[in-house]
């Protein structure tokens, strides 16, 4: 049972929006990503998706507005909520909690798509 | 559907052992904590738990040793194996995630339990 230093884990990230894990716990995966520029809109049929922010600041944009997310701060989309994650200044380091059965892009499919996940 | 800024949370929180609820996604809850002292020996029979470690340094014991936890840090205590969280020295701020039915002090009861969180 080791701890995992986050810092550490980011640094052997060097691509964007391909989300590793790290953790693993009662049905949910800790994963890490690096974010930089626009992402894809998509929801989430049936899973929550928290992103909680160590470094940068992330626009969360939304059918009704955007939202900035920096640094100690996190957001959770409900499932079904249409979002586009974006780093539009930084790169954006962030930390995912969601269930093993999510897909990065959600009910969409295209070049950002990863199904398989590597673990750090 | 709003940002959670950690810090401002952890600021309207005076007491220590006693977990606050700050969100909740697919029947997990997060929950904002700060330690001072030792915590009890426990373990949770059917939840897995995550400590993320904000500020200060935890000792988390385990029967076959101490890991240290610093900010930055996360460690998860699978179901099951006892554990005691400490804070020795400093103040620690702990971001919890476990399942909603998780007990703070799991399979024990005594005047550190906490039945009914509160929401911040």
């Amino acid at each position: 049972m080791d701890k995992v230093t986050v810092s550490d884990k980011f640094s052997l990230i060097q691509d964007h929006w391909n989300p590793r894990i790290v953790g693993e716990l009662n049905g949910q995966y800790v994963k890490l990503v690096k974010f930089k520029g626009d992402f894809t809109w998509h929801h989430h049929d049936s899973e929550d998706e928290m992103f909680y922010i160590v470094k940068g600041r992330m626009i969360m944009k939304l059918r009704d507005g955007d939202v900035t997310v920096g640094p100690g701060e996190f957001i959770i989309i409900p499932r079904g909520v249409e979002h586009m994650p974006c780093a539009p200044d930084e790169e954006v380091h962030c930390i995912l909690f969601e269930p093993m059965s999510t897909l990065n892009t959600g009910n969409t499919r295209n070049e950002r798509t990863r199904e398989q996940l590597e673990r750090l």
